[in-house]
């Protein structure tokens, strides 16, 4: 069989905004530990960090815009004004509708693409199997830091909750 | 060109455990601030989840374990019993030096390899794709908590140290 980015990228996208699946059990904790909802959605680990819906945000924007570029198709844009537990799940469910809607063969060649992106210091431009395995797929673990910021504030939540369920094994 | 899981596995996780060079930047800010050293090592997010020495610890598993299991060959054997700064860049230093003894072309065939794991809930089993796309990779993501961890810490570190540097554009 051969493999694609689109293997290395879509999928793992998408099981990554899962994440959502957090977000009722972190919605559920705060609601009965009589917390406001709108401090939990903030919550950080450090000043300088982005809140639980930055993470989920930007988590979004590099799944969309990693198979927007690996594509050369068009992102969808989202606003950047979510605020609640439901707005962020909202998010993450039109990122997923989004990227079922890349079709694993517009990714024919994007090996070799050449990816014109912003955010890193030194490259602004890179060949396509080092822009998602260098930069887009550490960046997409942003949901880790999701998933940190949840357990820092005791939200009940473990390492099948992160990884999502594997519907059966393969042997 | 063609695609192989080699090039998403061992340079993903050859760049990520340069996650040493943060050890750098925590052990600096643990001596500045006077802090014991062996406290900034213990340092976790929750009661409930790993330290910086463990977590360290398991991204150094999931490569070396990543590497052997989608080739059917054998991991080195480390006792997981760093406890300093010196030993943990020691242990990623191990790794990364093993991961440079598995050559590509070992991976022929890795995609359809049925490769067997602990550690999941519900499948010990997967498909050599399967394994490390919905596994290893998210799993891997253990150097992004130790990110987390340090910036909890208030370790002067960004994402820049957290990608680690590219050399240079490809365009």
């Amino acid at each position: 069989m051969s493999l694609s980015l689109y293997d290395a990228s879509v999928p793992v996208f998408t099981r990554g905004l899962t994440v959502s699946t957090l977000l009722d059990k972190a919605e559920a904790h705060a609601a009965g530990s009589g917390a406001a909802l709108s401090t939990s959605v903030e919550a950080r680990l450090a000043p300088d960090m982005l809140t639980l819906a930055g993470q989920v945000q930007r988590a979004s924007d590099t799944a969309k815009f990693g198979a927007a570029r690996l594509t050369g198709t068009q992102a969808p844009s989202f606003a950047d004004d979510e605020t609640t537990f439901d707005q962020l799940r909202e998010r993450c469910a039109k990122t997923i509708a989004y990227l079922g809607t890349v079709a694993p063969e517009t990714f024919a060649g994007s090996e070799t693409r050449i990816v014109t992106f912003g955010g890193w210091a030194n490259a602004s431009t890179l060949r396509g199997d080092r822009y998602l395995f260098q930069f887009a797929l550490p960046t997409f673990f942003d949901v880790t830091t999701a998933y940190d910021i949840l357990q820092h504030e005791g939200v009940p939540v473990g390492k099948c909750d992160y990884l999502g369920r594997y519907e059966g094994a393969d042997a």
